[in-house]
């Protein structure tokens, strides 16, 4: 069933109205031609799932109204920001795509010495805007109840200082050459539910001797993902399958 | 340092010389622009890894000879064969590209119901070939010491009739709906090392109950991949990343 996020709070009572508006009802009505009585899945401002069926309206606004109430589990019990360098070509888009698939709760991109791209500064906004869409349709998509927020950071100094988090690991190319294997179980293990983990990953060209310190300094420690050499895209995926493995296989 | 798949067996001495023909010393000379005294890595047909040095050649053959002989740990230890049934677009390469580099060992892709496309028989050697490129690429960009097989199926009967296998799981959208989690761990439990795990995907549309009835008989047996919906290209890579995290990291 087609899901969409809504924007305002509405009453998640069984048989309570609401009033869609925004891009949610052009893509029900006009994109996907839903006829009243139709339904879809809307996600409050709470994480809840009401189901909703299909009152009347045009591609503007229509009236809904709530079928069923549920809230599903499916964030990850750690939240991961996930931070990268910036990135050629598409590489950042499915990093949003592919990551709000694999449950990250936010993505940070930071500039940095080896990066052999650079956002343009009146660029930034735009971007951030088109990852913003990306991450929403990503989380609609594979049924997320929380959109992962998409932000950007001059420095890996702002991005220690501004980005809250409990534990914190660096995928460092250097420490998986040494066979570093045990840090981020370790890591994992000392977590506990809600704690939020910060991953950070280099951009193509890696990441400075000087930058892994700056991460250290603020208790965010090398760890490796295996003896394979990931591309700068790839790594974030194996941090949040092993995250999601350990925290709700396991 | 540039990495490339040796054809035929060589000496795997230091002091002894190799003659390297083919992609490879095109790639290195001429694309590389390698001179003499340069080095690059090569991975003879039994997995091991020479620093070669470049004495002398043309774009078709080279002298090379060996400085150092390596015998790194880079493949997982219980091999995974990544099953998917024929997709759209570039999805297909996608999967082997990336898999490769999470440390798969073989391909298979194979026909079903719900697939939303199909390999013209005609056009399937040379998809095949094209993917077979792919996969060795992928395995020198990530220093692995094996380059995937790929090959086709028409069904999934003939999947678990052709391909062996020590355990099976395949990703079933229903099993992940009823929340099944603990299978994937139950699997992996459960398995010595070299043993060898068939991972299931059915394409965009999924896999009808007949199909999944067929693998099932087989022991093929379904696993939920966490609560979150994924893209038929994306539950792989979680497969591959838990698969390594479980036995390289845990």
């Amino acid at each position: 069933m087609q899901r969409y996020f809504l924007k305002n709070p509405i009453n998640p009572e069984v048989g309570s109205q609401f009033e869609l508006t925004g891009d949610a009802v052009h893509h029900w009505i006009k994109v996907m031609r839903a006829q009243v009585g139709d339904q879809a899945e809307f996600v409050t401002t709470d994480h809840q799932v009401v189901f909703g069926k299909l009152l009347g309206g045009t591609a503007q606004t229509a009236q809904v109204t709530v079928v069923k109430v549920t809230t599903p589990q499916v964030e990850l019990p750690v939240p991961v920001t996930i931070a990268c360098g910036v990135s050629k070509g598409d590489k950042t888009e499915q990093i949003v795509q592919r990551g709000t698939e694999l449950g990250a709760s936010a993505f940070v991109f930071f500039d940095c010495q080896y990066a052999v791209a650079k956002w343009a500064p009146n660029k930034r906004a735009r971007k951030l805007e088109r990852l913003a869409k990306i991450a929403q349709s990503a989380a609609e998509q594979s049924h997320r109840t929380v959109v992962p927020t998409v932000s950007y950071q001059a420095s890996l100094t702002d991005l220690v200082t501004n980005v809250p988090f409990d534990a914190g690991v660096v995928a460092w190319e250097e420490s998986a050459k040494q066979g570093e294997s045990s840090q981020l179980v370790q890591t994992l293990k000392s977590m506990t539910a809600n704690q939020r983990l910060l991953a950070v990953f280099g951009p193509e060209g890696g990441l400075t001797s000087d930058e892994v310190a700056t991460l250290t300094a603020s208790q965010v420690v090398p760890a490796g993902l295996g003896p394979r050499i990931m591309r700068a895209e790839t790594a974030p995926m194996y941090l949040l399958s092993a995250v999601s493995f350990w925290c709700e296989l396991v």
